[in-house]
């Protein structure tokens, strides 16, 4: 081809040429199967994509650099474990809002200087919801703890310098708790 | 209750008393929805657990602190990101040789120090897998890409002083690549 390429078929993005819906419990969870062409023609059938719910995370430090956990049984798991708090965006909610709802229900704190520090996919290839992670500092307990979940909770303060101990041990099994921690910890050099 | 209490039942297990699987499609994914007994006696009805297979996630790092991305066209994001390298735990492999497989096939380099930072859940509630974290350092080039993937990638290097606006700016949003990417910058202090 003489002409230039107007485009780059690796960043191009794949057609959906159709989808349907395998399975479906909402709010929760959509299984749909597409039907897919590639930027060199090909056609891939039954390809996944789940459609979940956006949810939040926040790691919430206290000003001599404690964190905020939750040790509560979670069901992913299988087993009781830390993690940080957080929750579902409910319909008509922002992010932010949502954010600043979970932590005072799941903890009784509110705080005053809020950091996004990311909106993160969880899986690269069927999307399964969003990820909303937040940085809260300057926290102030107004409450006790009423989250209204299925699981009650510990609320606990984890000294940041004992973090990784706690992710070698398994006692933090949270995929989205870690890219939380991790990206806080990043951002503040 | 005069007795002392054996358990906590904020950290004692659910019980499953039934599992269905509601749509199953392996080895890439199955929805089982799940009646659960909660500790304080309380059933919930269709609970969902979605099996998904291990993944593999590689943070590899050259001598000048440089990180080896495949910027590609994902379907999860539906548009063009950088993603670290990774892949699928193939059945009846190890995630240590997934690791080192994936990171020959995706960008033709073997590194000769690993370091398993952790193995990590992607869903609190419903599971979605495991995605298995490593650092590799002592890199050496001796292939070419061929990763065998629907996608085709570009294989680019990324200063480590560049990733924290990569993330800002939405050229990273894969989750497990932030905690990787996260965890990393962790374990170096």
């Amino acid at each position: 081809m003489s002409s230039p390429r107007k485009s780059d078929p690796i960043l191009d993005p794949w057609e959906v040429l159709e989808s349907r819906d395998m399975y479906s419990s909402p709010p929760w969870l959509a299984v749909a199967v597409e039907k897919v062409r590639l930027p060199d023609g090909k056609i891939i059938e039954g390809y996944h994509h789940l459609r979940m719910p956006h949810y939040v995370v926040m790691v919430a430090q206290t000003d001599d650099d404690r964190i905020i956990f939750l040790h509560q049984y979670k069901h992913g798991f299988r087993r009781a474990c830390l993690t940080l708090p957080g929750g579902l965006v409910e319909q008509e909610e922002s992010p932010e809002s949502a954010a600043h709802r979970e932590l005072l229900e799941e903890t009784g704190y509110t705080a005053d200087r809020w950091t996004s520090l990311a909106s993160l996919i969880p899986h690269s290839n069927y999307e399964c919801g969003r990820a909303h992670l937040f940085l809260a500092r300057g926290l102030k307990k107004i409450a006790e703890p009423a989250s209204g979940d299925l699981e009650e909770a510990h609320v606990v303060f984890v000294p940041e310098v004992e973090l990784v101990e706690r992710i070698r041990k398994g006692d933090i099994v949270s995929l989205s708790t870690v890219a939380a921690l991790g990206l806080a910890h990043m951002r503040r050099e």
